[in-house]
């Protein structure tokens, strides 16, 4: 394919297309029997275009509407899977490992725009979906490696920009796996999770079906689409081949060195985010938009077995690994706030680091929303803009420690709590006027009893 | 009192003594009662010094034995309280937000040595206790800023040192909460709470006991004594005073901003860290050490208010903010070791992030094992060293995704994967030598299906 | 004109044309008389690109032929002038400060490659021209942000991108006083300068002449370009306009706040540079290459009599002033080496940082050459590498003392210098195989008595 | 010798005594027949303690008048030398390279405080001398790892602490060049150096001189004394055998490669810095403090031939090699002051980057001045607060271009030029109050022609 870059493009995106009509063809699931639709050789640089995860479903316009009766069904349009073979032609086996290098990536030209939302608690909601039930949207412009929101006023921030989703294919045995205990999970869940009545986020899991489903070069009706359909996997979470490990640094001149499940990997890219938080907490949480990589392979033959050690009942049940490099925007100073494991009604809870995270979340909203800002507009900034999310303690019964610090100076004010000494310009009162939609739902929400407003 | 150092030392330390002999006496309770051993005002600098948490009954002797059967109910032994007042004399009072500044801190002068250890699975335990149930203990000694073991060859790495415990005493109504939430949680924990089976720290909580009970000015024995020993919370787990926080990046140039429960404010700090890893994963994880920390405090009257947004059922349920100034070591090249909340066993667990953290810690374990060390000797060093513990996401049902990046440039070998190219030195082949204990429990270790050791 | 960015193209290149077909036409002097070819309004965030300085006349063939016959008199082909404009369309004026912020830039799509040179001696030569006088050059391909040579093997290295040369024009007073001096030094400066024996570079400065002049929209050859052409100064150094600052951290995220001396600013950009050292030692020394720049404007009306205090006969004695930001590639582990102010033959200099840095950078040269390099492939290597030349005293005399301090996590090789303990990989040896020319001048080079080779 | 510090002390300092009665005694010259005050092997992490430069010559008080009319003759009291032993008890021999980590380092206990200051231009001048002729001092005091002053308000910052000196004793033979050296400079370097009229410092070069000497165990008055005396080199500039490198990096976890040249290596450390600006601009412009260092040694036999290739006329033309570790203060946002090599009369320079520096450093005092300091506060700040000196271009004939980063966050307001958009807090305007003393000389200042004031 010609191209005007300095790297062969072996998956183009044509934007004025719709997803189904982009050549080559898309996929949204995970399956070992999803044809390649590229092949490339260990050492070439190569280029791969995305579209936005939703395929152009959530757009420019400034409303809601298209986040709360977005279609869960078709995240997230992958690239790929594109076959890796070594230079002397012979590709990527089950046992190797694949390293990718990203050596750039960036939105795609001339769409250089993004949006972070929060889905309606009927339609996926997000981490917080019990505090905050509606659809709400922002829109972002990039300037350069600058983003701004005419939504989220006072703030400008570099994006650590990467993708979401690197994986390779699974083999059919790790996809049986997954299906398994995944069913296992969403059958018998709500019942033994005690985690279910704090993190209100549903569904538990999103099992396989032929709704939305997309698989690249395989017709839609036939029957092998149909059996495909039936037993691919969805791109949700993340899993042992990578897939969407939403990890906010993996950006420029980072490598991920993924295990190879089928013959020639079967790399797919996707769910590009120009910037995100750890934990990406509105679920459609990071700058999302659409975008390019480009990436270099290697192969480690037989690495799986050199470099990872599988823990579970099968060699399959492994994690890739990850390597960030120097080349990312840096921060020096922080505010951090600390959530424990003890939920909103003052019930604790047993070293339970995802019920401390969220008690962090809340306290740095509340926090921020005190500078001029809604707790929806603060809720959407520290899903997308650069903060960390640590696990500070875990072991110190009952008692998880998480944390979420902040970099200072993405904000245009000074946010740090103040004494008294220096002249102190005004806090900014500003005028949030963000699209958002009414949750016409039942679900109680999660009130905080000491709540002022 | 007079000092040799720049700064006036409120609470100093005779090395010599035991933690009952030193003067002003120590205390190793929350509650409101234990009467302030000094007074500071605002903008003062001055020097707390303070035992290590075991108040010298770990040892620097290369055996275990201290370990496995340390008595765990006096832990963590605590230099204060102090009482803060302002310029003119007035206290902190409840409702004002104290700011306390780390303006230095560092071991003991003549106590350069530190400890990492792993509790028995019966005494205490640790995050991964059901895998490594035996006492195991390192040694470091310091040189400057940095810490090497003979117990964990070929790392050597500076010290981001920081206070594990920073906090003031809680109100009686703060404190009746504590213990009315830990007591339900201890008394139905291990029926309700799946997580329980995953992580299988014991106990669930540390409820109030005379048992080893330290409170400072308030003689043993008192009718005074034995009320508030048995109200007086233990400080293991961090809570709405800060407490122990155990946030690693708590060091030089950093400020706390903690809620005020009672007049003076009454704060106390020890359980110095030489160096901690996000997660303080194996409990008594960090590098345990004496040390002093230099503090400066403000008052920032009515600051809960004005800053804190409790959320819970009463104005107490609050937590303190954290601010990380530019001062601290920083490290460019990370390898990232991911985890997702399957358990060993293969089961699927809904976006817990305890669990996945678990699984990244597991993971890290088995690959540096590779690298020439027993597992256990990761297991402390993980703990210790200055590595990053990430919740990267929080959204993606079923998987909570957590990662644990590690600095590679602690390491004297490269302990990233490698493909071919440049010529490669030989991995170290080390003899492991480390002070270990067996474990004559009888609980079951969680085996690895596919453990090839 | 239209775009396939996110941002309006004012100054657009065609590769496959010679700098004198461009439409809209290049300049390659600084008049107040060239007229700008493009206007933008504060707050747009536009596109520049340009060819690299030689306007391809240096090209990517593995020879140095082209180098030792480069036209001297053509330097440095540049993009505008750009005239701006205020939101309601009133131009910048003198006494204004402009704010250029740099949103993005990078090498133009399909011309990811680069080139570092070492100028014939008598051609321009550069900072250790009579130590390495032959023409050489290396080539640099780009994989994303990395840069590497097959001409300098064994590094590998992410590009602090940015343009040499950002400027506005000058007044007509402004040009007299750059030509004023420029002509005396030329004149009487080989005479009294003693710093001219250490650093033999020359010319000593390059006064106005019509040979390869290139004006923009002025047509050559009318009278109109004649008397320009014989007016306008030559773009190599900087100035009180900024030109060719060859500052190398002025990557994304930076601002330059440019003195305005002619009504509309008349913005020019050329020069782009993948990497630098500080000091762009070889002259050709960057890693040069055709570009663009994303900018955004703003304007501080009557800004120089605000922020910038003149420093000399007239208010013109300006410069400019430069924000960094935290977007750039961050190294942790740097070897420095120094130099004092004592030249080659032994010989004592009075504070003078130009010899101490000559002398810091000979240094570097011998010691890296010991890893298998020869000297000119490490000459060109701290030329175009992101090294940091520092003066680090400068007041003790009579030593001037200069520093140049090297990541060392560019090698692929530890280049630290070592004792004995771990097990050391072998020093790479290397088969230098570098495009040079010989050299056919008469000037003697300076001989290091003490050289072994 | 006994300590209360984690390593031997050996070399203690009282700091209720005067320098001529410190035990083991001081010395304030190079020589190689000064003979060791202490003995260290290899591996052995040991503790100096030094006095600061002036010897408490220069004092706490709130005058100026010490520094107007301190004796030059005594700089600098170093602590040493000290004798380095390879672990089987053979000293360090000539020829190799002795390895000195830094691990740790700060000031004496109970006398942290500093001064900066302004010599006389009679006594000792600076950089600056020209402009700022007065003699004139600013007290620091630290809070822990912080500083402040009383007389630059409204300015704190971290210290990247170092010794200004570090060095092993010449040779005879390397002594003699110095000396010779330096004296031709002193009696042909004003008639032949066109740059002396521009760094208007005096004297040219400090010649040895019997006067305020002190030889460590040599005792004054011998015969031997004055012969040494008579030989020994001042320690003013950095030389070959490291000395004054005055390298404001040099912070903990730093190492140094210093050539060996006489049996033992005869270690000698001074000049305590709590912080300084590249360049010490002020001359006596560090935060000049007494203090400690914990050092580390080892030997790399035959290191010079390995590692440091001469340059000159001798094998002793050599520099030392330093390497700068992760452990030190980041700050990520810079605001960088240019100057090129014209000088304050408007005339041009050849490539001369001390010119260069000079201008950046006065376009930097003239700009912060603005934002309410005097410009002498700004002078001492520059030359005492973590800003950076760089040489951007030297090959731009004829101008060199220096620049000077400050870091931002060291200002407790915001020093960026504003335009127009968020509400901004006024600027401060202080009450300069700084001990200044009047220049009685009959020099001529430097005149800036367009200065305001």
């Amino acid at each position: 394919m010609e191209s005007s870059h300095g790297c062969r493009v072996v998956v183009p995106i044509d934007l004025k297309k719709k997803p189904r009509q982009q050549k080559p063809p898309l996929h949204n699931r995970w399956h070992p029997d999803i044809p390649p639709v590229a092949e490339v050789r260990t050492g070439e640089v190569f280029r791969v275009e995305m579209v936005d995860f939703s395929g152009g479903g959530i757009t420019k316009e400034y409303t809601a509407e298209d986040i709360k009766y977005a279609d869960p069904s078709i995240v997230h349009y992958l690239s790929g899977p594109i076959r890796i073979l070594d230079v002397d032609g012979n590709p990527a086996k089950p046992g190797d490992l694949l390293v990718v290098e990203i050596c750039n990536l960036g939105p795609l030209p001339g769409d250089e725009w993004g949006f972070t939302a929060i889905f309606d608690r009927e339609n996926g909601g997000g981490f917080l979906t019990d505090h905050f039930p509606c659809a709400t949207k922002a829109i972002w412009y990039f300037e350069g490696i600058y983003a701004y929101s005419p939504h989220i006023p006072g703030v400008r921030f570099p994006g650590l920009t990467h993708p979401g989703i690197v994986g390779t294919a699974p083999s059919m045995e790790l996809l049986n796996i997954w299906n398994e205990r995944e069913r296992e999970l969403e059958e018998t869940g709500l019942q033994s999770l005690k985690l279910c009545e704090v993190l209100h986020s549903r569904p538990l899991a999103n099992l396989p079906s032929t709704k939305g489903c997309f698989l690249g070069k395989i017709e839609e009706g036939t029957p092998e689409w149909e059996r495909i359909a039936q037993e691919a996997a969805r791109t949700i979470p993340g899993r042992e081949n990578g897939g969407n490990c939403d990890i906010k640094n993996l950006s420029r001149g980072s490598k991920v060195y993924l295990p190879v499940f089928v013959d020639g990997a079967n790399l797919s890219t996707g769910d590009m985010h120009f910037s995100q938080g750890d934990g990406e907490v509105a679920f459609c949480g990071a700058i999302e938009m659409s975008g390019f990589l480009e990436l270099k392979c290697e192969i480690i033959r037989d690495g799986m077995k050199e470099y990872l050690t599988p823990m579970g009942p099968t060699p399959l049940h492994v994690n890739p690994i990850f390597e960030i490099g120097p080349v990312e925007p840096r921060f020096s100073e922080w505010l951090v706030f600390e959530g424990i494991s003890v939920d909103e009604s003052g019930r604790q809870h047993f070293l339970d680091a995802s019920v401390a995270y969220k008690r962090a979340v809340l306290n740095a909203i509340d926090y921020l929303s005190r500078f001029g800002y809604t707790k929806e507009q603060v809720y959407l900034l520290l899903s997308c803009c650069p903060c960390e999310g640590r696990i500070s303690g875990i072991v110190d019964s009952p008692n998880a420690l998480a944390t979420l610090a902040i970099p200072t100076s993405i904000f245009d004010q000074d946010i740090r709590p103040k004494t008294n000494k220096v002249p102190i310009g005004p806090r900014l009162v500003r005028n949030p006027n963000i699209p958002q939609c009414s949750y016409d739902g039942k679900l109680p929400t999660t009130k905080n009893p000491c709540a002022t407003t």
